[in-house]
């Protein structure tokens, strides 16, 4: 049997009571951390945590060599990840492939930024449009899909969920004002003023942890502000509702103007 | 202090363990299962769960009344929700008044279906457009906007989850059947084929259960099936990656000729 198990949004007590009692019955503890890591925690604490030695596996591990699935067909073996299963394509090839091989599967849910960043931010699930990632750029590397995606979601009345680059092996990590600042560029680059300095934004940083950060307001204000420690993310709301308008406001220090035009 | 806290998935064991141990530092443990209630559960296994009592509060208690901001003013308060919180409306209106009366609040992330049935239907998270819910029609009220709204997913190239109506006072729940059924009699009444019996849809049944079920097929082929014991939603894809596909063919047994058109 291969448990793929989520630990959630940020430190080792974001895992489930169902994903504890599934490691207590594993015979092999593995764990992925290159599509992402817990920020607010670390392999020890993990290991503290569930009480069992834990064997991280890098990507050739696992999508290669498939050292949970060999060994999840003799034994019963659990594979952590960070987050939510199957929200990186490396798990669901890792079902397909154990499907294939007649070994049963079973994945734990946990909490995710899918879900958590737009209730930080205050706004409707439903309003959301197709997430975004922005990746890290280069002198000879840019892509403006990211911002024209985000304009499509706006032209239809969506929200945009940004969710920014992780390099997690390099430990990097793109804060919310690198994010900002891509889309100011992208704007200029592509002479277009659907994204601007005057459009609302909303960061969010440390989904999860005690204190996580929401603070909305005109991009060329956030843009010079430090949000702290990772992970950020970026909403970019469409038109709001006045419930969503009155969150921004209160809890994530909008000026009421600048949320107060965005009313429909 | 008000800690909204979300019970996860599908029954009293999805609670992280940070969920659990906020409820252990609290004077008064609410719920709410208005907006939705776990289906794998019951309230004596919660309270079992948690080792504490729980007050059930129904909607005037909380939108009206205001209880667990009223109690929250001098106690520290726990209110349990079912999934992940802040999905709904009224969660983040609580979270608003309680910063108006200067009362600390925190939010305790779980597993939602918003993350785990896009992964249960082994589709890319990113690639989803915006959510829509099908609800309860009757003979004065058909509304089409549910169907013309994952046309538009579809056109644009994005996959839809498709929620179901739940009214959870009169434990009624649409099933799979249902919702296809609404989507062959709305492509019907609208004379429009963007959504027909051939189209490919995706039933996920009981996410977080030990077996959800994640069946692909043609709409012609599941409106007839039986998909057991709620909650059911609906996936319908749009152009598909071919690991997305392996994954329905594999997993979600749909049949390769269905699916392989898909490919893009």
């Amino acid at each position: 049997m291969l448990y793929i198990i989520g630990l959630g949004l940020y430190d080792e007590n974001d895992i489930s009571i169902k994903g504890l009692r599934a490691i207590e019955d594993c015979d092999e503890v593995y764990a992925e951390f290159y599509t992402a890591m817990l920020q607010g925690s670390s392999l020890s604490a993990i290991e503290r945590r569930i009480g069992r030695t834990v064997k991280v596996l890098g990507r050739g591990e696992i999508e290669e060599e498939r050292i949970p699935i060999e060994r999840a067909s003799e034994l019963d073996v659990a594979l952590l990840v960070a987050g939510d299963p199957l929200v990186a394509t490396t798990h669901t090839e890792l079902l397909i492939d154990a499907h294939r091989r007649g070994i049963e599967t079973r994945v734990i849910h946990s909490s995710s930024i899918i879900s958590a960043a737009p209730g930080l931010a205050g706004l409707q699930a439903y309003k959301f449009g197709r997430i975004i990632t922005i990746p890290f750029t280069a002198d000879n590397y840019f892509p403006t899909s990211p911002y024209t995606n985000i304009g499509e979601n706006l032209k239809a009345g969506s929200h945009s969920l940004v969710l920014l680059d992780i390099e997690a092996h390099r430990n990097r990590y793109m804060t919310a004002s690198e994010g900002l600042r891509y889309l100011l560029k992208a704007s200029e680059k592509l002479d277009d003023d659907t994204i601007s300095g005057e459009t609302l934004a909303v960061v969010i940083a440390r989904a999860g942890s005690e204190k996580p950060l929401a603070r909305a307001d005109r991009i060329d204000v956030l843009v010079d502000e430090d949000f702290g420690d990772p992970l950020h993310c970026l909403v970019v709301p469409a038109g709001l509702h006045f419930i969503e308008a009155e969150y921004l406001v209160e809890i994530a220090g909008a000026p009421r103007a600048v949320v107060e035009r965005m009313i429909i």
